[in-house]
């Protein structure tokens, strides 16, 4: 017998299923006997909550139907191991539940957290003469993953973003000066602006893009921005800016707490909540008496399988079978990247490096691609964000819905 | 010389200009000289802002464009025309422009308020013995037009919508029980819930679909909506709730104004305004201590061209057609209408009708078609809604974006 088993952590993306239907392709092609997939990650399968992909996926439908199902289809958690010198029994128990299924690799696709994962299974199989493999495959629409030149998730995030916006544009360009809207739209990413920078994708042959971008990797200055909004309405007839969930003032502290800490309290004493583009809308009403719209992109960002972008799905898939073909010749402890090979025309081919130095870094964006003046992407950034927005694989349609492969 | 012109008023749809396009091409049918375009509507046709529709939709790939582009390509208002009697100039104003351009015919597309526009001017031109033309062009996402079966730009909006949630039910699925979150998702309709109704239409079959719908058309009650989450929560690991933006309690208040009456309220005093989701979200965060996210829709569902309904952009390009056909006879004073008629297979057909049963009447939700105490719709708006969504219109994608024709 030879098995293999996959897992999904961490937040969903557009694009996680396709390294899942990789895993599946490409170790049916290497002969493996099952393929198996957890439920909920790792935290599942120390409840032994396993399945057989072949339940699911035998049929060329069903696969087609995967590469373009958001979320993740085995179900993700948010567990993290405990270290090993504290909690040895974990480790045993996953070892155990693997011996017993005769399961010799672990797949793992996920972000910063997830490669954490691959890396203490890995680090506890060396120590104790496992014979287990294990290997991580990339995901995460946040892209900070390091070593790899990006992250399956990304590219596809970034195309509903320029997409979306340019509607967004639009449509708020519809009315005259007169009924000016400042609309702030709000996009994921924490510490690392990737995905806010994508904003500047926006602006194209028919679309002149958003009017400022706010990244968490800039300090960010109410009064630069009040009074930068203040200057676009002397002339403009929309005004739309694009501000990272994440963006922080110089005293470090987060945009969507301005809002909270000083200013709303509800009757019972409590902060209320609300984030970082409604807080800003809110400021922006008051300090100039503008109308301002707050749009936050939320989950449909990262669930917006309909709108993925093609490279970003076969990317996706290619890594899932690459970390197949790796644990199959005996490697382990290791991530799959990929390496920009071609800039122009855009080549990308997967590779493989160390998960000690790839789990719980963080990339940022390079300072030398951010017009900190203008608010603004350098051309270095839209050179390296383009290619991954490109090609479109057009969902399956039935009574005017995209379908989905459910367990 | 036989000129025609036309309008866009109100809140921008997907479809919109597929109006203007079977505007055009119908009017160059019929051996129209110019077919001009205001902009901004009647406010900017006011300053004889007008452009003529041959500079740009004489290429096919240009009316291809123009079919794809979403909000108003010719640009809105909101300019209410004043009453008769008490601004004649302004009367005189529209006809002595009409009259200059030798402009034999006026459309307008647009909901009730734009309905009211052809109204007015059509009454005047009667009583003062004017030989030009006036019809009105249905549009509105909020379906809230009466006669017409439905109206265009509502099929599209109810498309993206039930396409987002499913994905949006997808996302929040992908956790375990014990990270459950209540998604509360606000959708645009303050008085009629046709759009927030929609949200049934992501049940199919692979999706569960929301957990219960919030119109407007019935009264809130947060105690029965507190009520019902607790009861969800003690089972599903996902609840995904659909609500109007102008859902009200007993004493007519909205449930927006609920955070901002008598809760929240920042340093200044100021009133905290946020959207209706997002208040719930805080109530519901407080009140069962479960972890909530709100979600709105906002602009997106009303410019989400990328995914419109090629049923509705077929319809939006014939009523356009249907009304120069009218003026073309000499009809005046009516609106286009989309008579139903057949069910099973879907079939519709354009009428027309008297605008004066038309102009500011609003249409809402049957009650027959609620099940208020299950929070759902029942199978008649279902077989109502679902042929509208049907169809897609492939965007013409051009570096990974779909492409807009701009003026």
């Amino acid at each position: 017998m030879k098995n293999i088993i996959v897992g999904q952590s961490g937040g969903p993306t557009s694009v996680i299923n396709s390294s899942i239907a990789g895993v599946y392709k490409k170790a049916k092609e290497l002969g493996y006997d099952h393929v198996y997939g957890m439920v909920h990650g790792i935290e599942g399968f120390l409840n032994e909550d396993i399945i057989d992909l072949d339940d699911y996926l035998k049929s060329e439908e069903n696969y087609e139907l995967l590469k373009r199902t958001p979320s993740a289809f085995l179900g993700s958690c948010r567990y993290k191991l405990p270290k090993i010198e504290e909690a040895e029994d974990v480790y045993e128990k996953i070892f155990e539940i693997m011996e017993k299924n005769e399961i010799d690799s672990l797949l793992y696709t996920g972000g910063n957290d997830s490669m954490d994962t691959v890396k203490m299974l890995s680090d506890y199989a060396k120590e104790h003469n496992k014979k287990q493999t294990f290997f991580g495959v990339p995901k995460t629409i946040d892209n900070d993953l390091p070593i790899t030149d990006h992250c399956p998730g990304y590219g596809s995030c970034a195309k509903y973003i320029a997409t979306s916006l340019k509607e967004i544009i639009r449509d708020n360009e519809s009315f005259n000066k007169n009924r000016l809207t400042v609309c702030i739209v709000e996009i994921m990413g924490r510490h690392a602006g990737w995905l806010t920078a994508a904003a500047s994708l926006a602006s194209d042959g028919n679309s002149s893009g958003v009017d400022a971008i706010y990244l968490p990797e800039c300090e960010f200055d109410l009064d630069e921005f009040l009074g930068r909004i203040k200057k676009l309405a002397e002339t403009k007839s929309s005004i739309v800016i694009a501000v990272s969930e994440g963006i922080q003032t110089k005293d470090g502290k987060f945009v969507c707490e301005l809002g909270a800490d000083d200013r709303a309290v509800d009757a019972f004493g409590h902060k209320q909540l609300s984030g970082c583009a409604a807080t800003l809308a809110n400021i922006v009403a008051k300090e100039t008496g503008l109308k301002t719209r707050a749009i936050e992109f939320s989950t449909l960002q990262r669930a917006a399988s309909h709108l993925a972008s093609l490279t970003d799905i076969n990317e996706a898939e290619e890594c899932g079978m690459r970390a197949v073909e790796e644990v199959n010749k005996g490697n382990t402890g290791m991530m799959v990247t990929l390496n920009r090979t071609s800039e122009n025309p855009y080549k990308c081919e997967t590779g493989v490096y160390d998960i000690h130095d790839i789990a719980n870094v963080e990339k940022k964006i390079p300072f030398e691609w951010i017009d900190e003046e203008n608010k603004s992407m350098k051309k270095e950034f839209l050179e390296y964000a383009r290619p991954l927005i490109m090609g479109e694989l057009t969902p399956i349609f039935k009574d005017g819905l995209p379908q989905h492969l459910v367990r």
